[in-house]
Formats: C-alpha cells, structure tokens, sequence
C-alpha cells in the first residue's frame, strides 16, 4: 500500500487501518441496533437507485462519506436476515469468527484453483472438510483418504449440479443425453431441476415421483418410475434423495431408495443443504442412514452452521467421474505439482475456475465454537422450535400441517387458506418477524424456520405472543 | 450479539470489535510486510495439512490463537497473489475499499436471490452495473433500462455459462442439443469449452477455430465452418469473441464476428474477462468495436478493476432467453412484487440460488478511486508494461513472441525453449516475482501479466533487472 503519483491513490496503510476500525464499528452499532429495525424495509422498487447519483463520480471520493451513504441509503432497502426473528425460507447464518475469517480470506485475495496457485487454501479445505466428514459421522468414502473427498462450493445449486456432471459422466456423457432420465421427488428443491436442465437433460425425463403423506418420496413409485424407463431402453442415472425438504422437512428414506438403485448404474445424490448441519449432534444423525451408499452428498454450512453464506460442503465417494468431466487444462494452467498427480487441484471439482479461500471462515467457526457449542446452537433451536410447535398444537385456532422437523414448523389456520395467508401479513407487517409460506397438500402453509444466529427461545416467545395478537 | 447459556457462546459486541480490529491490524501488516515474503512458498504437498490437528477441537477456543495460527501456519503456504512482482496467469486485484465494502455485505448476510430479499442488493448491483456501461463506453442494449442489462457472477466461467443457456434456450433448448454447433478460437480460454461441455454440447461440435499469426480468431476459417455445418444441417448456436486472451492477449474482430453471423441465428458472446477493464480509458474503447451486436458481454472487474473476487460483471442484450431457461418459481419463493414483474429477480440470472451482496465492493471502488483514478491505474499498468516490451526488444538475447497487448508482455530467450523455461524458473526462484507461462504457436513463451494493485514501474525495473541478472 502506497500513495501513487497523479489521480491514483490507494490507502495508506494507516487510511486502511482507521477505515478498517470504522467499518468494524459500523457492524457492531448494525448489530447492536438490529431489533430496532423493521426486519423488512417499507420501500416500493426503484426507491434506492432514486436515492443514487446517475453516473459514477469522476473523482474519488473519502471513505467515510462511503460508510455514511451504506448508513443512509443502502440500510434504508434492507431485509435483515440477521435479525433474530427471522424466520424466513431459510436463514443464512453470520457469525463474527465468519466474518472475520472471510475478512481474512478477502484480504489476502489468493486464488485457490490449483494447489500450486495457493497452497494453504487447498489444503485448509481438504483438511476442514475431512474434520467435517468426522464430526457429522459421515461414511469414510467422503474422506479425502479414500478416492473421494469434499470440496466447498457456492451453494447447493451448484454442488448439486457438479453432482449430475459427474453422473452424466459416469452414464456415458452426452452422447447419451437424450437417453438419460432423472428422478426427483415432487418436494425437492427447485435447484435440483434447474441443475438438471442446465445439463441438458429434458424436462420430459426428469420424474417428479409423488411423495407420501410425510411427504417423503414414495419408494414404490421411485421403484415403478425407474423399471418402466429400464423397459423402454433410456439410462436412469441421477436419483435425489432430499434429507429435509424447504417445504416441510420431509426427509427421504435413503437406505429405500439405494435399495432400489442398486441393480441400476444410477448416480445417488443426497441434498440436506438445510438439515445436514444438524448431524454434528449424534441424536440426528440417523437422518442420513443408508448415506454409506450413495454416491454424493451435500449440506451447507451457510445455512445453520453458523458460516456465512458461501459456503456449500459437497462430498464425493469417487472424484474420478467428477475431474474426468470437469477437468480442462490448457498449457497456461500447466504446473509440475499438478502433473505429479499428488495435490487437488480444486477448480477440476467446480464449475468456475477462480475459487476464494473459502475454507478459513468455517475454519474459524469450527475452532472458535468447538465441537460442543454447535451442538448446543443446533438443539436450542431444535428445542426451542419444539416448544413452539407445542404452543401450536394446543392453541384451536391453529394446526400443524406436518410434524415438526427439527427446527422447522409448518402451521395454518384452521379457518383455512385465506386466515392463514391474513395472519402471516399481519405478523410481518409487525416488522419484528420475517415468516415465509409454502402450499402443502394444496393448502397454504406458515413456515417457521428457526434457525437464525442470534435466534433463541426468548424470540420465539415473542413470536407467539404475535400470533396470539393477530390470530 | 449476546451471550448465552451451556457451551454455547458468541463474541459479544466489544469482543467481535477489538476481533475486528486485531484482524484488520493482521491484514495492514500482512500488506506492509509482503515484499520481505517470497512470493510463493517453499513448502511441499502435505506440509500444512501436517501442522493441523486431525479432528476439530470439542471446545471453542480464543480468537487470538486462530489469529496466531493464520500467521504460524497458513500464511507459510500461500502464494502471494497481493506481492506487487506478482505476474502470473492474470493477477486478482484487491484494494482497501474493496476489502472493507465485502466486509459489510459479509456483515450484514443479507441474500439476494429475489428483489423481495433484501431490495438494496438487487437494486445497487443493477445502478452500479448500468455506471459501468457508460463508464466503459458500452452500447446501450446492456443498459438496464432495456430489454437487457448486468448482473454480478462470480467468475468469467459462470458468466459465459449462462451465455451458453440463453442461447441454448433461443436456439430451441435441449431438444435441438445433439445439432447445435459452437464456435471458439483456438486461443480462447479453457472455460468456454467446459462451459459448453456443460451444458451438453458433445465435444466434436466444439469448433476450434484456427487464428491468424496475431492469435486472433480467422474469420475466413470460421465463415467456413459455419456454412459447412448449415450446409450439413446443423444449428450453429454460439460463437465467442475473445478481447484479451490468456496466452497472448489477443483480440478478435469483433465487429466481422457479427458480420458473419448476422444471417444466422447464432448468439454471439464477447469474453473480455481481463482486457474489458481497460475500457474505463477512452483510449482502449476501440477494442470492443462491434460489440453493440453482440449478444452477451463479460468481464472481470476482479481481475484488473481494483476489486476483489469474486465480481464478474455480464451484460445481456435481452435477458429473456436467459430467464426463460433459469426461472423456476416453486410456491416458497413466490412473493408479490415479483409477481407484479416489476422487479429483477437475479436468481433468474444465474445458476445458483443464493447470492452474495457484491455490488457493494464494486461500488466502494468506483467511489473510492473515481474515474479518474481507475483510468489513472490502468494507465499506469499499460506506460509500465510498454516500458518493459521496449527493454526486452532492445535486449538481443531475448525476443518479444507477440505485440504487447496493453498490459501483458509475452517473450522468450532467443536460444529456444529450454533456456525461456530455465530462465522463467530461475526468476520464480528468486521469491521477488512470479511469472507463468503459455505456449505460442508451439514456443515455449514467458508472459508478464501487469495488473496488480501495487504494482508499479518501479517493479518492474525490479524485474527487468532480475531478467538481465538471469539471462
């Protein structure tokens, strides 16, 4: 860092250092204020680039005028979703050791495509994402020891994605495109299918098999589905199994659905993007019963483990369809380390090739809460959710469309689809919560998703105080 | 912010401050001390994964010692892409208000997906991007008060990604898949073949077109390639016009790409992943001459434009093949205002679902440099770079391979391929500098890319006189 000669000059590194300490500042006053603030803005679109010049400034400008404008105009257009009565979709955590080791990482702006362009990142990733295989009790093949392992990705979209690549590989590659069929459950995530599309494959093969009434995929008909494409010549080769659906938390029988697999060449991909974080608790582990068998595996650590969003843990039992697919190296990439075959070289595992050394935030949470204070973070939501739904349960003008699901509770009112969707407006319009819906069996459904870093059974009952106000 | 009972426990807000402040004093040292560091480390596969511990650690520990552990352990395996000798690949720009505008859209954890999750993402990143149409004199269709407009990605792959399925949706979608033909320079970067790959595009419709002695695309050879493949039946979808390719530096003709295409239906995209930055300087314009009939436009403001990754900025002319192919609305992400289709939806835009608030880097850095001053950075890289090819062209032992192209020197030593590949060693080994290499019309080549945040004349003296020393 230093000053330059004409129209250019960077911070000095004590310009930095005070811009830092103010930026640090401003977050901890945001955080402090939080429950001050309506969590959802009141603002029409088009509100803040009105507040916005037209044009770029021709000259720089000074850094605190930055932080006062992020103040006054860009907090003005914000949802929090660090609030703690947030309970929408689902929460994306932020933790400070999060953000200071994202800090850390954006600081040092390495580029973890190849070991050879950054050797930590690399094996940091390895490294935390082998801790993460031990912690959640995962099966030994996504341990990096083995021929499979895990990498961080953006999101579960994209982990998800790279899993039907791999597959698609496996399968024979696109010469075999129109012959592929994939299966999915009616209550999968979206992204799943967006993936599928992306890859080629035609929204006429994708089966959306129907769930139970847990909503839970119907194994018969995941059974029929693939043994009628099998009779008329296509190739089944990617199956979903979703361990806590967005909707109601449905969790899949994935040791039924590999038994259906096994005669196939079928690819198993499991998506707990949401609930996965909750199998750092032995108790919850069973969720993944039967995962020893599949062939990829994903949960985000952004969602509910306390490490900012991106951070998307996917895990492979074999890379070799994965880099087989996905690895390109032209000459300007080429590097003795990577050519001895004995590093992971990271951007072979992911679409894009850039990468950020994405591994030091969930380094720092995993060390700064330990072991035991994530499993105490995920049962208080889990234990204060329980109490909710048990407000629920007993309250008549009110019902739970499914049981409970760890911490997520799907609710309507009994006078049907129109109180339900009157009451949620009104707990929003409070500004003190943020609740989202679905539609379960045709009806409209409340979801509460708790799950919020901050979040705990003093909001909930405030929460319910809310309810009762606006039933 | 607060403490709470068991084992659970969160910095409280002074606890996350002084953090704060201890990581941005670690951040202005690592910067301040980065020239006494070899650029890259002398460590061997394994070394860092040796100096962890093999499982997380079952109680949380002090932020100071996961501080110490960045400086004892990880900053010994890191490439030091900030070091201002850095010249490898193409740099990854990092600048103080960059640094800082990450950190609050870290801090806050705020998703983008939808306009309705938080309006200041959507609606800064669409003002900010439609700044840079006019900053860098681009056409109005990527302007978003048209059928078109920009979004952030996170890499120049991604970006080209989603070029490849809007015009994969305008040319039919995935029905005509096994017809469509794609159209790319021999020089183009590795990320558009993967990124057709993909998307289902079977590698013997890839056409590497051949380029001329300059290393741009022959428009000749691809005229002939596209009316062979019509002539044979075949869909010609896409085709890729580099600005500023990896290896050289080279430009394709933009402008005679369109010329060519324009009785087809095929979508044209511009890569200027790096080169696009330069086009803040009137003076560079002229490079992207015929881009205003181009469908799609990409490049990297995380690689020359002060701001760090991840920041790939995308334009299209009309974003409705891409949302078309992207946009699947399940019931829990249906809200009013996008109902009303008066908002942007950037989920829409991408392939991943949740999305980070990376405009506000972008924005600090336009605001913090101005203009003036990114012209100013830019040109200065450009004046250096210029310095440096006129050294090398005087020095009889060595040989400029190609023309400068704005910042990037590619040259050899004139006794061939051996003494360029131990001469390149030798300067790597000195720790001052990082250099890569490329192969050029099947020469061993040496490439000096110029774009890092501190990188200045002065280094490159540094690096001309290691050049002579090492001869």
């Amino acid at each position: 860092m230093k000053k330059d000669k004409d129209n250019l000059h960077h911070m000095t590194p004590e310009e930095f250092r005070s811009a830092g300490y103010a930026t640090i500042d401003w977050l901890v006053d945001y955080m402090s204020d939080i429950e001050k603030q309506p969590i959802t803005p009141s603002i029409s679109p088009g509100d803040i680039r009105a507040s916005l010049p037209n044009h770029a400034p021709e000259k720089g400008e000074e850094f605190d005028i930055l932080l006062k404008d992020v103040e006054r105009i860009i907090s003005k257009g914000l949802t929090h979703w660090q609030h703690p009565g947030f309970y929408g979709y689902f929460p994306a955590n932020s933790s400070p050791p999060a953000i200071l080791g994202d800090l850390i990482s954006t600081g040092l702006g390495v580029q973890g495509m190849l070991w050879a362009t950054s050797p930590s990142c690399t094996e940091l990733e390895t490294h935390v994402l082998d801790w993460l295989v031990e912690l959640c009790g995962l099966p030994k093949q996504f341990h990096s020891s083995g021929n499979g392992g895990g990498v961080i990705q953006d999101s579960a979209s994209s982990s998800t994605l790279c899993a039907v690549i791999a597959a698609r590989e496996r399968a024979g590659g696109s010469k075999f495109l129109t012959q592929m069929c994939a299966y999915i459950s009616d209550q999968a995530h979206s992204s799943v299918e967006k993936d599928l599309l992306i890859a080629g494959i035609s929204s006429d093969h994708i089966r959306l098999i129907e769930t139970e009434r847990d909503f839970s995929i119907c194994l018969e008909k995941l059974n029929l589905a693939i043994g009628h494409d099998l009779n008329n010549g296509l190739i089944p080769f990617f199956v979903v199994g979703t361990v806590g659906t967005t909707s109601s938390g449905a969790v899949d029988d994935i040791s039924g659905i590999c038994d259906i697999t096994k005669h196939t060449k079928a690819w198993v991909h499991v998506d707990a993007a949401w609930a996965g974080s909750a199998t750092v608790c032995p108790e919850f582990q069973h969720l993944l019963n039967g995962v020893e068998n599949v062939d990829s595996y994903v949960f985000n650590p952004h969602k509910w483990l306390l490490t900012n969003f991106d951070c998307s843990a996917f895990f492979v039992a074999d890379s070799r369809p994965l880099t087989k697919a996905l690895s390109i190296v032209p000459e300007y990439l080429k590097n003795s380390q990577s050519q001895k075959g004995k590093v992971i070289d990271y951007r072979d595992w992911q679409v894009p090739l850039g990468r950020r050394f994405r591994s030091l935030k969930l380094w720092f949470v995993l060390r700064s809460y330990g072991a035991e204070g994530l499993r105490s973070y995920i049962r208080g939501h889990v234990a204060a959710a329980e109490w909710l739904a048990g407000e629920i349960a007993i309250n008549h003008k009110l019902r739970l469309v499914v049981a409970r699901s760890l911490s997520l509770v799907c609710f309507c009112h009994v006078d049907g689809d129109h109180a339900s969707e009157v009451l949620l407006k009104k707990l929003n319009a409070t500004g003190q919560v943020l609740l989202t819906h679905t539609v379960l069996s045709g009806n409209y459904t409340i979801r509460v998703a708790v799950g919020g870093t901050y979040t705990s059974k003093r909001d909930l009952e405030i929460l319910m105080k809310l309810i009762e106000k606006n039933i």
